[in-house]
């Protein structure tokens, strides 16, 4: 296992309205929190000798800002865009920009809901993307991301 | 009359380029600046024994934040999403994510007016929508939203 | 507050089935009869000083007949045209022969029900509409009303 | 054999032009009068226990108003809505408004006449369409409507 | 000349609105109210040895009974349909199932005006259509249908 | 009674076929011939005081031929323009150049008939249309032109 | 064989340029003049103890004038409509009135030239049509027509 | 310059309605009248030793006729179509049909005109067209004309 | 008649591949050199008392100049802008710049020719059009462009 | 020279992602980064006697306020809207809410990159536009705002 | 500052018609003829220590000469198309193949004019474009391609 | 072999930009230069007995005067015409007008390069084409000009 400490963290980000996790249409979303969430991956990425900032905003500015300043601090980047994985172009060229690994993270299938949650436009900028398997989604995007930074290290 | 200090505010929020109202396009929108809409808000919500969180912005992240905010502070929500309302699906989810009573406002009547200004994103996720009647509209809406708070609260 | 016995009252108008009010779909309609309404309505309108001529009628020509007596006998119309709001062309036309302020009212918000409800052809002949509210979208109604005429007055 | 006189009665009601039956355009409709019809109706009813309010109209609000009136004085509604049913979605609601059994008969088999008689706006809110059989069908509607009344009795 | 007692009278039958002529847009419709024309009506029949039922109303249900009642009333039915000409099923059966003479009058000239005006439902059950003389088209409708009852009485 | 001497007389033309009136599927046009009808013309002009010409060609050019010359020599025109109404762009053109008052008469109603009969490319430039009256569609021309001539006159 | 003197002839009636035969594009039309097609249609008529009545016009109305004519004068027609045939709803109807059997004819196969020459208007008032064989095509004519003659006689 | 005696003439034909010329729209079609232009027409061909038989005809018969007697009795033909220029089958293969020269004029230009005023069915049979300066047109037809005769007679 | 010395020349302007007149398909364009037009387009000009400049490029941008340098140096163009006619949006500009009188000219009849060959980018701009009587069409269009001048001047 | 302190300064406004200029995609953006496009705007206006207010944001809302702030602070603004160019409503109804003249800059041609960077919301309201410098569109950017500023006090 | 002998000029390169700017339309293209744009850019070239070589042209071909004599005998080209913008591939290849900086410019903001000038076939093949500041737009373009010059001389 | 001295040469024509060979886009056109192609298709064409005229320019108006030249100059054209290939219908009509063999040659194949080169206004009016070879392509056309020389000649 490699050394936490000398490795720069992996940023989680979150968009508009994943703070209601749990509270928010929890047939759809699940039960459980962003904050038990980030704990799974806090633990999760932790096996892999990783650390995580794990963050979330409805602000689509912000969210560029966490980007851009990800560059420097960090190994890769999770992302779960939320309602702004439909229609920003701004998040697109964000991550673009980036030399990271990129994974986009979905709760639910999006592909089994309304059309208009069919198309993301982070999708063509991510290395990965794993959609469906609510909260455990982020898990295997920590599992993932470690796979990808040990693979581009190797 | 319900105690004032015992009751949350309701919140009145105004999307992008409102704070311009009384010097934009005033044969649309009338000559009344959103501070004396505010004012006649307030006012009609002392009536009620109720207070009002007023606020404008140009940030769709920041109205989404308020939005969030009024779930714990505020007993309710009346917005005017501005040019936000014809597309923003965040707005639309924020508003769904609310417990509170919402109501959607606008100065003028949307169905005398162009084409694309018929169809609201936020409408369909308001309990009740009032429009026409200018500045007045916002009146409505106070009294509106009270008697929603006092009907669910009876 | 002018005198009630100077004025011409307002004409509350109200289509087809919504005589049912109270029994027929309560969680869509809530469960306020229409004699209740009236009784609201009739309140508020004196308020203002107003006073109210509270009609229901199954017959599209019936309403026509009120509308047209309304030209002289009232000083505004309030309707909720019902299931006639999305066919009647003759409604429309009466409506549009009329010189006093018009404010259309639903007691749900169409817009977040069957696509066929989100067409009103009431609409583009009234100055403002109120939809969502329950029985209160007719006090606001009355309150806007009231305002319309003082404006018009002044 | 249920008692008769202690059931409410079935309501049949028939919409525009129906009492020319006889004598309009005979090669469609039969020479069977609404009179004799009435009579068959009455009979086949008595054959069940059950007693019969038979109604004739050329007014939409008038066959709404009955509509109603069966919801505390009937026990199910026969309606043939002639030329209303094909536009009338005032009638449409009323039935659905009805928690008895509805039963919609025609004469004649619309569809195997003009194209706009092929759809009827009653025929979702009925339990059961029975058309086709001349007279006949109103003795069959009146079989139909005495078997779910035993049925949700049952 | 035939006597007139011994003959049943002529219906004139007036739809939604027209109540209104000489006061609603008479630019279009002209500026001689329905009273008058009512009286030059009643003079041209008188002329002819005829009398006249002269009705109007905004109801589609009594438009119907009129024609019906019109049966074995009357020797001929002179009809405006106002704007339920472009959408009334059910007067256009109840005309079918008239055997008297039908005359299908309009105050001006349809051909010359908006499309939907072209299309009325009226005129194949008519025997005859006058269109666009004013006032004058109701006068000359007396005589087409005087002619006409002559005709079917020789 | 205006003296015959000094007006010009009312041309009345007939297109193609008209000839075998009485002749030609009389159950659509009658049994009264041309001649009669001319006959009938020419008597109710004289109690206006006027005059006819009264004319019959299959030729289209004829037709235009007679229009050109009503210009100078009749103060009106009444035209039954037959087939040719359907298609001729020379009658329209012709009729669209003459200042007097044309009024377009059909002995059938062309509403009642097979669609191609429904659009007559002269009823745009006619002041009024009078349909279905067989032979007395002509004398209330008569008296429609009549009564525009006096109008205009006056 | 029926006695000449006693029939009627048939009327062989010719379009417009048709006198032109044998001089216009002889490639499409052959080289016999329409003065031959004339000998060999007389001469066969007498084989059958028929007399002809052959013309040709470029009028339309002239046409209809001897289609009129032909309801007295002649025991069937045998018509080429020249360019006629694709546009004129006169002549449609000109043989439509005639009792007597029509046979449609033409030179060349239509529907092996241009689109626009596939059309006839003239086909469906037609009990028969023959096409493509030349001159010969009206010799055909006279056979067909001599068949039909005795077998209505028959 | 050949002997005026020993030359056919140049058929001049005028189609429907341009009798009316210098009265009848004269901001399009100017205020020369048509007799006018024939007269400048006979002194043009004057000064080529030509003569001209000047005709106009609302008949499209009348103008086949013409065109046709023209074949042997004149030298070429200027034709102005009319309003058949657009519709006219016949008037195209009787044009065709013609072995002289043949000039299609107007008086104004159609190309800066309305879209159904681009097509005459008469261009592809003609030798060549005239547009745009009003009675000059018919001068400088008359002078392409003689220039075409003279040419195929070199 | 006016003094050559004084008047600006006509300018004639001919486009591609018109220098091989009389060589290249004779049987569409005469076998005339253009040396041979352009001395009877100069004769011609005399006998109006115009001086010609008469020229001839298969440059496009040549032919601009040419048009520009009219501006000043000519009382008016004639052009045929050969297979540029069709294509040179530069062309269209170039003439819609001149206040001078525009005359177009084409040695053939392109509407009995191929279809690319019926429109024309410059007829739009032209005062009128002159084409298909070969060498024919410039003297035409030398009378024609005078007889504008003299207008104009006049 | 004018004299800054009396002057306004000109705001120039950057969007998403600009921040990272120098650092992303430098063969498209080039190598210079934000700072330094900042000094050498400032120090051309400098040139001009005007001063700069250099902002960037990567939030929608924030630019927003800018540009309303723009309103009373300064004398025009340059925009590079980056990503939200394509897409923001909101952006483009600021704009067009300003009095004062809007230059809107690319560092790179977006005519040369993919479809979707051809299109901006904010070019119809600005006065000019100028990409593909670098950053040297804005130092141009800078002038070009100089001379409308001083041609609009001129 | 380079010595101004040692440099080679920028090509200034004008498309058909500009060489009558000042004269043509000039609401939309200004009153600043070429001659005096010329001017104002040598002098703002002199300010970098460059020397210009302005010149128009009405010929596609001659525009490409210059754009390949370019390659050697100067160090950028500005261009204006003119007309050809909107059709020439050759110029767009020629451009293309030039390894010096091209920039484009127009006078008027196409963006806010008719459709067809928002598409330029040279822009791909710009390094910029400067559209929307009248003459300006060659200045700016002056300074633009003096830093393009340097900046890749650097 | 036949004699040099007694045939004319062959024409080898090349449209804008083929001058610059070699230096634009080698990786598309091959690194030979036109001069290397010309003297490869003077060497082949020598072993044939036959010379070469080896032409390029930028101007369409010139390549039309050489084709117009080697009407008389030359035994046939071999033609490149680059971009004016896909547009100029001057050419195909130039080349059209030749009676000589032509031979159009492309370097690259343009049918596996963008749509727009899919399309040559030339190849209708070639009788052979050749593409894809690179300068090969100049090689073969001569030998197959060669051949088809030797084939009429034969």
């Amino acid at each position: 296992m490699a050394k936490k400490s000398k490795t720069l963290p992996i940023y989680v980000l979150n968009g508009p309205n994943l703070n209601l996790l749990g509270r928010r249409e929890p047939d759809i979303y699940g039960r459980t929190t962003l904050a038990e969430i980030e704990q799974m991956t806090v633990q999760r990425a932790d096996t892999h000798g990783l650390s995580v900032v794990f963050r979330q905003s409805n602000h689509e500015g912000e969210l560029i800002d966490w980007i851009q300043e990800a560059r420097t601090k960090s190994t890769g980047v999770i992302i779960n865009g939320g309602a702004y994985s439909h229609t920003s172009l701004a998040l697109h060229d964000a991550l673009r920009a980036l030399d990271h690994p990129v994974v986009e993270v979905h709760l639910s299938n999006p592909f089994a809901r309304e059309d208009f949650r069919h198309h993301s436009r982070l999708s063509p900028v991510a290395k990965g993307v794993i959609v469906g398997f609510g909260a455990q989604s982020y898990v295997l995007a920590i599992d993932a991301i470690a796979s990808l930074i040990k693979g581009s290290a190797g």
